[in-house]
């Protein structure tokens, strides 16, 4: 097999795709990246801007082009984030906005989902777009690619915003803050803190161990909760980390690292479902992308959580169908 | 003296000072990040955002937060890039607007300037506003700070469009390209052909090393000057690199590396200059900011466009008073 | 305050001190490397060798040269690796070397930590050198210097080998194990099984949630022990690491972290014991060293073990005086 | 074509190969290393070492093990350190051990090349091994391999050398010195005055430009040939630079670079030379390996020298037959 440097498709450059682009040409990751949009000229635009960057100190000489679905032909890794996003966040109003982005971005992932499998049966597909569970779930169950290379960043942002409350709580770095976020990327997505470890300590022994105030659960879940829209309502939007998430997948594919992160991803006999319901969950991650889904033993609020965006999530697929 | 995580001051969290605010997190170089911008919202939304993202794997734990001048006073770089940008280039109209910018962008650098001075005798004050040279200028001779201090990225991101145009054309990876544009970061700055270099050999030589068509100045000249152009009237904004290239200087300086870029500066006593512009040229980069200029040689050609690059910057001065 | 790279001081460059070196040169940390050896004529080599390579492409220009303990008066960090090294591990026989390796490496570090501290008494003094407990325990009692800034790489190896060894039963990569080795870098250091988390479930309950044989936990213990004895018997020294440790701690000090590791830290009222013992325990590290000793609740199995570690250092620690 | 992760395999792993292998550890290209050497223990030592290291913080995931020659039939990459070094230099004693190295040496690079090439016909074959420029030329014309993927590491060390000569001379980052050492890793190779750049201006200009002493060329040459005898004389051997060196060319091939590096491979037509002499000289670097030799003009004192080189280099591939 000749040496193949690694190829990146980036399926919509707006903000989302734009965070993208600018991740992985610093990543190292690739040789050749790809863009593509429905706004030609934008693909283009952003294309030769960050082709006049690859001349700057420190930035490799990455081959960055526009393009169409068939140059994803040999792409080994394709991020999906096209289709209009939506930044409000909870109550009522925004379940009806929620719904009708489905049904919007319910017809672009199935295109674009077309174009892509009528090209390249091997790439692995990470999905950024929202309501990102159900176009997982769409693209996941409607079409013919291999399982595990289909995923979303699906709660790795949101348990980023978890382990960062909490360590913000603490007083200390939150790398060092391990948690994970179950379920919905969005309001109904809930925090595992029975798995919560912070220096081999659970989550009920923190307090104590940092001399800090003791956390109540819902307090903490509403904080969670309310990270991400806070940021939107002071900037009008959210963008930083998305392209880190997305990258960092990428990364644990191509050096085939067996990493864990809470992907999204569709269930195959976990928790009693079989590929009615796809969410965020901690996953092994390698070169096969989904290499094993981990069924984490949930305690009796995570269970209740756990059924509650399970029918969310499949309420949105319905949406989008 | 005790450990001092070293400390960035950004002003302006806009499209630019987005683009500085993201490479800088992850550049490694900084324990905290303050930003300050008049849309206080702005800053306190930007600054939240990458909070929750240092919560990310790959991502480190800088202390980031919204902040005012006070803040600064123990920052060891600050990067400036409040101010309204202009995106549109060369003509007739444009010289309009770029007075008009220059206005603006006059009143807003000194006023920063004497907020920053009033704080912090000590710090790096990196320009990235426009119009650049004029900036740099009125911060350089209109404020008490240390001179070699107080500088801009002057031609950085024009010269790796040289080298990216040059590097095209010979089918290269442009970072062996060495290249230099000389003056306005506009339309009168100037390529240094005489001074490129690849492999080795000068850019006489560089079509037959290459098998190359052989490259015309005149023609290369207006590729380079449109580069930037043809980014805008795609995408709407040019933005790739120019994060990159404020934090490669921040770099140069933290780490003292000497190293070489071509930074904006005033001139004291090269090319005949005494204090009366300011533009980008080559400059050796360490701790003390601007350690030396390089008073490069120029040939005729070269040396026309000298002229005529320091006419046009000390104009648009002119404007700015 | 001028800016001020930041200045390593590295004292000892045989192969430990080589490895911390080279980490040191990569890891973009500092501006300024001084190198101290009684064999000066190695240090010098050290250096020039580094020297050399700070032309190479990705690599920084970093001021690296032998010098002398006055030359340390300005550094942030000092890493402390000189004095002979003992590979072998356990048994009797090693433990009669272990004692003679202490009182020749007690002297070693009292008349270095003398010398520094004639010179600093603000810098973060990073061991690495063995008998590490006990050395880091003499340097942190009989020396007059922030208590904090005083701390050995601990277990951070040991825990290190740990997670790899509980990450190839499972078959994930082991930067998603989370576990500590608690106690002495030794024989004595025991693993806190308690404290175990992979994807939010410990211990107990991976080897159902990975399909794997169950693990043991003496049989995980001697597997542990060994794997630092298996390397030594096949090369004849264990080298891998030992920079990466120390530098991961210099950088959590450099950009504030806050960071939680196992470093080796006196003990202040955690566990019963009032600064007559050292040992490695998972603390937060930050810009004043060793921010807060986490004292991690241990079940019955760790407090017998605990006890054991603890008079294995103390008596390591008599042996040195 | 399934995504595969890349693959390296290093042969040989004694100091400089155990650079390498660090070196590659860390650098993020690859996500399997197999280590190959005559010493089984001391493969399999090496590689148990690293494995544990990869516990670490900011260290990944790689899978590396000892193997062999099997186990390279799918490498992407294969970097030669195998057979014994010499460290000394010049001189008249020295050249009988570089013939009696040669001899050796031949043998090794024989059989390793036989090795391979029956399981691998399209990885890049990066030869460190000593005499560099013979072994290279005998991998090169004697085994069927496409020619632009074996490749020696040539003169990147030595001219890294001549730019930091040079670069502490003027004060100023080697980085931004551009200059070449042309032809033998050994006393015959010689710098490319004609072809130094630093700011855009060349070797005759550069004492004026930066206010230094004025550079003799003999004097300088001696310098830099000596630089590597300092480190030998003071330490007993040189390691720093030659990791970073084969991993630098290793990223320009899989990320399909277009770099320009000196490094060693077989004339095909420049300055005369069929196939008959493998030297060091500026190339450019991709997917492909040595994509285009760069036949830089000489000057009369270079030419000189060139043909002195290539003599040398052509007695020592007879010594090696």
């Amino acid at each position: 097999m000749p040496i193949k440097p690694h190829k990146l498709g980036i399926i919509g450059v707006g903000r989302v795709g734009d965070a993208v682009l600018t991740d992985a040409m610093m990543s190292g990751l690739f040789g050749e990246i790809c863009v593509i949009d429905v706004n030609e000229k934008m693909a283009a635009g952003q294309a030769l801007d960050q082709h006049h960057a690859t001349a700057l100190p420190n930035v490799a000489n990455v081959a960055v082009y526009a393009g169409d679905y068939d140059d994803l032909s040999d792409a080994d890794v394709i991020i999906m984030t096209a289709g209009p996003s939506i930044n409000a966040s909870n109550g009522p109003a925004t379940s009806a906005a929620r719904r009708e982005l489905a049904a919007t971005n319910g017809k672009i992932i199935r295109s674009t989902m077309a174009q892509i499998t009528s090209h390249n049966h091997e790439a692995a597909i990470i999905i950024c777009s929202n309501p990102l569970d159900a176009l997982v779930h769409i693209a996941s169950t409607e079409f013919d690619h291999p399982q595990g290379l289909i995923l979303g960043t699906g709660t790795i942002l949101d348990s980023a915003r978890m382990c960062r409350v909490i360590a913000d709580h603490l007083g200390v770095d939150p790398d060092y803050v391990r948690g994970y976020m179950i379920g919905e990327h969005g309001p109904s997505g809930f925090p595992m803190f029975s798995g919560v470890n912070v220096g081999g300590v659970g989550f009920d022994g923190l307090a104590e161990l940092f001399d800090a105030d003791p956390m109540d659960r819902d307090e903490l879940t509403r904080r969670i909760n309310d990270a991400g829209t806070a940021v939107f309502n002071l900037k009008g939007w959210t963008s930083a980390g998305i392209g880190q998430s997305a990258i960092t997948i990428a990364r644990s594919i191509l050096l085939n690292e067996h990493a864990v992160y809470p992907v999204c991803t569709t269930l195959h006999g976990q928790y009693g479902h079989h590929g009615d319901v796809s969410l965020g969950v901690p996953c092994v991650i390698g070169a096969k992308g989904v290499e094993r889904i981990l069924e984490v033993p949930l305690d009796a609020w995570e269970q209740k959580h756990l059924a509650a965006t399970i029918a969310a999530i499949q309420e949105t697929v319905e949406a989008a169908s």
